[in-house]
């Protein structure tokens, strides 16, 4: 190929094709399908574009998007790490940096760092995006285990306790959206979904 | 819920859910598994951020990102129609307006009008933002052809003279990225991937 730079942005294209394979703990609504890592991205983007206004601190809406489209490429080496599972959590950081450097280093340098800088924002999660970011993180898995009687939630070591510590972002960076995900917690108790 | 506004994006965010079903024609890369719109969606709104450089004009990323996460919504209704099906095509615009205005406008009406506006904006291909957005969507499956040997060119009625014509949009809009899309087609020619 004629450009050098091009055909960079065009492999990694084609390597996070990659993503699609990365199955979640979660199923997709009316299905029996595992969601993955791409179509979980693409929900939290449209999420972004939605529910933005809700953030309590000013954010700049593309940095959110971006980030939460970028955010699980890592996976494509380190794989999806069910966020009870404390063991697995152990060696997830270094797991996933290994996988930042080898995907992202895949792009021309300029981008290479800024997908780098995005997801480490994102990971740190202390700024006002990155924390918006972490709040539709949250609430998006909710909201597929609250229609799918629980499906999540019905996990060995899976309670109510551990699911509102892992809430805990959406209560100070969206005081509305924690409303909301209040409700949707005590009424899957209530259904049986979740045990207190 | 107490909040009614609230109440009304969220039964559109588990509505979209629905566009994980919904089946291409291409496969993913180093699989047999059909690509859904959800997975093309998240792939097209990656390129754009990546991709956005190579634009003839100037163009408003954010918009272009926006466009691609929500240009296939109505395929929840309409279906997935193969571009290359000439009758599909017939009433495609008919059940896709249809689709618009049920999916849409399950959002508060700010919402489902600037979703609305942004979808027939992509429809039309009439501004930088739109072409642009095209452009993508042409490519993107061109790159999951050419890493599946011709997957989808391998259909009855495609050859070169229709993908050259589809892929049209490209050559005014970034020509940068028309080169990789002449010689990505020329190639998959060779190795007999597409028919003369």
């Amino acid at each position: 190929m004629v450009n050098e730079r091009l055909s960079q942005q065009i492999k990694f294209i084609v390597e996070i094709d990659k993503l699609k394979q990365i199955l979640r703990q979660s199923v997709i609504i009316g299905s029996k399908k595992n969601e993955n890592d791409a179509e979980h991205s693409w929900h939290l983007a449209v999420m972004a574009i939605l529910l933005s206004e809700y953030a309590a601190q000013e954010i700049d809406v593309l940095k959110v998007i971006k980030m939460v489209l970028i955010h699980d490429l890592v996976e494509i080496d380190a794989g999806d790490t069910f966020c009870y599972d404390e063991k697995g959590n152990l060696d997830k950081e270094e797991r996933e940096q290994r996988a930042a450097e080898r995907i992202f280093n895949l792009l021309p340098k300029d981008q290479a760092q800024e997908i780098y800088d995005l997801w480490q924002e994102f990971e740190n999660m202390n700024t006002p995006a990155a924390c918006f970011a972490a709040c539709l993180d949250r609430m998006q898995p909710f909201i597929l285990n609250y229609h799918t009687n629980g499906h999540t939630w019905q996990k060995p070591g899976v309670n109510s306790t551990k699911v509102y510590q892992r809430a805990a972002v959406v209560k100070e960076n969206a005081p509305i959206l924690w409303e909301f995900v209040q409700e949707l917690i005590e009424d899957a108790i209530t259904k049986g979904y979740l045990i207190r």
